[in-house]
């Protein structure tokens, strides 16, 4: 077991090894710009797919979808949508619908606080994100609480510190700042602890262009420099079934008006807020995400938008959320076929219905995870340390799961079969039958580079490992989280304007700061 | 949470599920005979994959083979092999393995106690066993332990119970039973317990004929029955690298000779008993299954030979074995390759390295397990219950991962995308923005049977689940297993038969038994 799993400041490395080892062979590994390397698994034929596209399309020209932003009504109207004031909803063509798709980027270029951060969201990339959104966290020495600011940045440490996480999410609500002024503290501990590519919640208008200037003003980016790339991102959750509510509605225009990221995600639950059958449920996702993406393509033609899905099950008999079920497994490979159709890159989610970090939690998210992979998805939210589907984040989780995201990302390098990996000369002729491979030519030259080295997981043998006092991966986890926050290290970043971002905080708090729009 | 997960004597039905609730609409879903609806992963290219196959053939021509059984040599002479006497090697022509894996059959029919149990092992089918040969058992009531007798039926009892284990395994070993009587208890048990399809050792000849002629009498099967078809198993492990042991050559010549079937397993550890790449660990691992696969189409042409591999790797600092890796994952990629190269079933294996049931054990089992599922392995062995790679198997651990198993095997049953599951007339215009989908006519079609019910899973929120005492899954588990042993109901067998068995058990145990030789 090795603590230091990944240190920020180096591009390509060994974890864990001491850099004056012999052989200096180094493994190409690299966990921030992943391809996936995983076959694709459909669980609709293709003519099935089409079907449910040709429904999602029906719905929003028939039955419509309830938009309860002013504006957001505007835009469609301008676009050649039917909207009925009275009742909020909007009817869209297919057109419109075909003509958004078709203008919306294919390839995203994320562009984060350091070249190396950067990442590309297209078919085929696999980009993590550990749990999202929770309003509480837990741990084996606090319990379980309300999230805070520490517990904030707490999260926002350990995820800089494992490269296989490319983007911040919003871990937990630290509940302890007040709502007016929350997006500062979010916001400025993105700017100074990580480099890597930031979120923002939609939460109303002078919270989103407070959120722009400041990322703006660390990253030193002129207006337009800020509106040319994807630089942040937020997500959209429509309201399912078929609502588009004001804050979301109002992230979906103002993202896509300074050319910045939305992930829309219908959150369904098949058998409540959705169809109880994949097929339903994953058709009205579909219909609510093309509604969203038309509105960003009418804000915006060619705004990055990621497709996105979210959909698992409910158990029939409590009306209880489940997750990493066959169902979600099953909803996460039908709305990648429809991403697919579509062309765009898309996000799916893993996640656990769990109360602790415990087997359950365990096999639960690494099921929901092989869905995901399995299903091609671009960007895997909720990948490390969601429990109780989304209540609260466990920091043992985070390092259990990002083990697990570890040994996935080890999987992208792939593996070779030349005639120095066969070795019969090197290897298999050297040794004697019943021999062993330890002093081989072959393994001489890769004894130190050959295998994934655990941060969490403990190889030992029962009796060393109940010397060592019997601890399960969930209590190791625990040395391993603080042991990264004590030796936590924030990239270099530039000062001066870190100054200016803290200045502008002082005098927006003076102002009153900003509370989220509803 | 339910207990009830399967029951034995039932064929296609729904677990835990109140036989007198509306609606009849049943699911189709059998766990006893899967289809894999997994794609296929590659790890090398197919002309690699030719290259490691050239590379065996030439080590058998050019390095050889150490076999310790003159039986089995005087076999290989017979059939070309050059062999050297006095060192007990084995050289062996690609001609000869050529007409080997020509000769072995590519589907081969197990035949079990009950029609409803038999499978067809063949490319594209998927088997489970549970954890197999530890001399351990642990549970979280009688902590870990030597493995008694009463272990042995428990889990055999265990492994009956889950549809979704479709063969017998050898899980513990009675340690408790000496060794000249062990078969005769362990086949007992197999014989009076299950109707699944058994497992017997292959620990000499006349352990063997033994466990041949109970099974032939429990079954009422004559001579040419018995051998007409496979009714049974071993596992040959080889002695890696290039050994093949004297009970190992003499399980693989008696099995072959009846029409038994044997699975042929190196059990490798790449940088240990076999190369540190896992390109030449898998070619060591192909060139020792092809050697054997010859001796059992020497033996008898035809005789069902199951191509296996189980690799793994070390950690090259301890030398501890590793399981649930990525590069162990790769290896079962590879050796899918291979075996497809061949066209020959095969047996891959899950496990973990952790030593106890815990986050660590159930994410390396499931890593593993992907791995398998993605290489197309027609029997997974270890697929439950295995920990400390596999000194142990524990009761609770094989609870967690038949879970994991049920909804695997949920996904062998697909889904639709029809008129009837998108649900556009019965669901998606029945529910108004924002409401629910609870009362829809597709909902009540389909509540009572939409999704996997879990027997160990718990979906309660927070407060519920801390009401109930905190449990974790795995203390959730110790009840499963308890409530399935408590209830356990053996399949109906022939009490004639059995009651032969049992004269035949008391003379041979007069006789003095069958020691195991080797």
């Amino acid at each position: 077991m090795t603590v230091a799993t990944q240190t920020p400041e180096r591009g390509r490395r060994r974890r864990g090894r001491s850099a004056d080892a012999a052989p200096s062979v180094s493994r190409d590994v690299n966990y921030r710009q992943l391809k996936s390397p995983f076959p694709l698994m459909e669980v609709f034929p293709a003519d099935q797919i089409a079907d449910m596209h040709e429904t999602a399309l029906r719905m929003l020209q028939e039955l419509g979808i309830k938009v309860l932003l002013p504006e957001a009504r505007r835009i469609f109207v301008k676009g050649g949508a039917r909207v009925d004031e009275d009742s909020e909803m909007v009817f869209i063509g297919r057109d419109m619908v075909e003509a958004a798709v078709a203008a919306a980027p294919k390839s995203i270029a994320c562009r984060a606080g350091a070249r190396c951060r950067d990442f590309t969201l297209e078919l085929g990339s696999l980009v993590f994100q550990p749990g999202a959104g929770a309003p509480n966290a837990t741990d084996l020495e606090r319990g379980r609480r309300p999230a805070t600011g520490q517990d904030y940045l707490d999260f926002l440490k350990l995820t800089h510190h494992f490269d296989v996480f490319q983007m911040i999410s919003p871990q937990v609500e630290p509940q302890d700042v007040p709502t007016h002024l929350r997006h500062y503290f979010t916001t400025q501990a993105q700017m100074e602890l990580t480099d890597k590519f930031p979120f923002f919640f939609s939460r109303g208008t002078p919270q989103v262009m407070d959120c722009f200037e400041m990322l703006s003003t660390a990253r030193g980016l002129s207006d337009e420099e800020f509106r040319g790339t994807a630089r942040c991102y937020t997500i959209i959750n429509t309201n399912s079934p078929r609502t588009l509510d004001i804050p979301m509605a109002q992230g979906l225009v103002d993202f896509a008006r300074y050319g910045q990221m939305s992930i829309i995600t219908p959150f369904t639950l098949m058998g409540a807020m959705a169809p109880i059958t994949v097929a339903g449920a994953i058709t009205l996702s579909h219909a609510e995400v093309l509604a969203a993406l038309t509105l960003t393509q009418l804000t915006n033609p060619g705004a990055p938008t990621c497709y996105g899905t979210f959909t698992s099950n409910v158990d029939m008999k409590s009306g209880a959320p489940a997750f990493g079920t066959p169902s979600h497994f099953q909803a996460s490979l039908a709305a990648g076929q429809l991403a697919r159709h579509l062309g765009l890159p898309w996000r799916s989610a893993a996640g656990s219905a769990s109360n602790m970090n415990d087997v359950q939690a365990a096999n639960e998210n690494q099921f929901g995870l092989w869905g995901c992979l399995m299903a091609g998805a671009t960007v895997i939210i909720h990948s490390a340390g969601w429990l109780e589907g989304g209540l609260t984040v466990s920091f043992e989780k985070l390092i259990c799961d990002a083990e697990v995201l570890n040994m996935v990302a080890e999987l992208c390098a792939g593996a070779q079969a030349g005639t120095a990996e066969i070795g019969f000369d090197t290897a298999l002729r050297e040794v004697a039958p019943s021999g062993h491979f330890f002093a081989t030519s072959q393994t001489m030259e890769r004894y130190n580079t050959a295998f994934y080295e655990p941060h969490v997981h403990d190889y030992a043998n029962f009796g060393t490992w109940a010397e060592r006092g019997s601890l399960d991966a969930s209590s190791r986890a625990t040395g391993v989280w603080k042991d990264i926050l004590a030796n936590f290290q924030a990239p270099a970043q530039n000062e001066e304007r870190l100054g200016t971002l803290q200045e502008f905080i002082v005098r927006r708090t003076e102002e009153g700061g900003a509370p989220p729009e509803s």
